[in-house]
């Protein structure tokens, strides 16, 4: 049931599509805890990024009426509003990985494994899906704090489904509406029914390939918990920053900043080395994917000057010679 | 975009579609406040509904392994399902009402009447959305506790619209692929993008007349905070509980018991009078609508022994004397 391609006419064009990797806003080694300072920063960041010149000035009015732990004042956020301008947003698409939510859950039945029929399987992913949809309503809540009209779209919920993990359906007509009515989507990596498995992951990296392929945004920023894409580990000592990583044609890459006589010696990317450090030859070819379409893709630290800057587009024109991140682009 | 006949036929037919009244699950004047007795009974006579006879006797093994206060063997609750066989459920659609969730947000913007374009209608969009969804996340979380594979469909999620506050674009085909692998889904009244308005609200009430067209149930039970529907407001001296409604073919329906002589004076039921007691009237009329398809609807009080019978099933073979509760269903 794929929708056909005249209902994925944006009435403006898409802005942005970010990724708030699971390792910048929780704590990834305590389970189900988020991180609290990175999210509030994030959430500010993209508030300030969405607003256009002139409207960064409002104050912010809070779209959370919910109860929470030392607040009580739910009355006054509502008056607020009644006073506020219309404002003009950036349109923005966010998703988010799982980092400590849902991680332990899926690996310990095995729902990526898929098997639907095995009591264990089932029962883990209801509990992924509980897991993952309470990070996604605490990411909701925070954006709507800051005054970021943001609204859950729960993969599973959206009816999206895989067939051998890839995405078999995944309409992206609701996502469009909710861009349309002036919303902020919010999606995540999420347990779903896959056909030929039963049930699978759907990671948020796939997610965001599929909406950049079929929204086609200016840019994609993914927000980390370091500073980009390095050579090797980046806790390894003579780790290099990868500035600029040029996609052409075929989708093959390679590093064009920094050159290889700026550096010691010989930048070593290897699929090898790297898939057994969280993935960055997976995640560099994922990105090519993107920048193929001829859309700019950030890869920066989270809650810093530097994922500001990324996130407010001005990459596109210069990139500042202090500024610390991954352009990963095409070239013709 | 709806969904042709051909996708809706369940493997298994859908024995119940349970509405958990906001009344009953949540405390009504407290604002954000689950009931949790009554939320914790109800989950516990849902499983009793659900599993086949023999299954009962089965250990209750938790699906709900995320974090909460004052439990830390998560492990444990893993463990256990390695042993564990393959149950036989009756298969269950579950749709919460919001209660003291939502409301509050939706009444101060006016989000059922939509104009998106207003700053406070939108941002009472999205802290309704937060308020539901919050109380959505607990009640999976509660049901999967009680071994209950629950699974969150948001009906804003499925991409579920409106049109002058009448359903536009359901589709229930991912109601029935989440059925078919063998989960019980949780929809609940949400807001929603709507055709003309812009938004609306979606109730609870609308998604089960809608579901129950389409899935076909053998029985709807309405789990609410008194005993059933009365002749006149429940907390009035004189009111008598109508234990049998009879519906006709064109829709109209009347009293069959109490009979005119079982009662000291006649049973007075006017949509005026009604209507302003939480719209009984309403209620009985929505419920007319299913009981005309030849299924039959049970309004009965939330966490008694007579909501354990109605959602057993028994009633459709015979009502017991001393069971309390309305029953509606058609006659020809």
């Amino acid at each position: 049931m794929e929708t056909n391609q005249t209902h994925l006419k944006l009435k403006t064009p898409l802005r942005c599509i970010v990724k708030l990797g699971g390792a910048a806003i929780t704590s990834k080694n305590d389970f189900e805890k988020i991180n609290e300072g990175n999210l509030v920063t994030v959430s500010s960041q993209l508030r300030d990024a969405m607003m256009s010149s002139g409207s960064s000035s409002e104050p912010v009015l809070e779209m959370d009426w919910s109860k929470r732990p030392g607040i009580s004042d739910t009355l006054n956020r509502v008056d607020d509003f009644k006073e506020q301008q219309v404002l003009d947003y950036n349109s923005f698409v966010v998703i988010h990985g799982a980092g400590s939510f849902g991680h332990f859950q899926a690996s310990k039945s095995g729902v990526h494994k898929g098997g639907l029929n095995q009591p264990l399987v089932k029962a883990g992913f209801v509990a992924t899906r509980i897991s993952v949809t309470s990070l996604n309503l605490e990411i909701v809540r925070a954006l709507a704090r800051e005054g970021i009209p943001s609204v859950a779209m729960n993969p599973f919920s959206c009816g999206w489904s895989t067939r051998e993990r890839n995405i078999a359906s995944a309409d992206v007509s609701t996502v469009v509406e909710a861009l349309d009515s002036g919303f902020v989507p919010v999606l995540h990596g999420d347990a779903v029914l896959d056909e030929s498995l039963g049930c699978t992951i759907l990671s948020g990296d796939v997610i965001i390939s599929h909406l950049a392929a079929q929204l086609k945004p200016e840019f994609v920023v993914f927000l980390t918990d370091v500073f980009g894409v390095y050579d090797r580990p980046p806790a390894e000592p003579n780790a290099v920053l990868l500035r600029e990583i040029a996609v052409r044609e075929d989708g093959s890459w390679s590093v064009v900043k920094p050159t290889l006589e700026d550096m010691d010696k010989q930048v070593e990317i290897s699929v090898a080395s790297h898939d057994t450090t969280g993935g960055m030859a997976t995640k560099i070819s994922e990105a090519a994917m993107i920048a193929k379409l001829g859309i700019d893709v950030y890869i920066v630290k989270a809650a810093t000057e530097h994922s500001l800057t990324a996130l407010s587009g001005k990459l596109r024109d210069k990139i500042p010679k202090d500024w610390l991140g991954t352009v990963i682009r095409y070239v013709s």
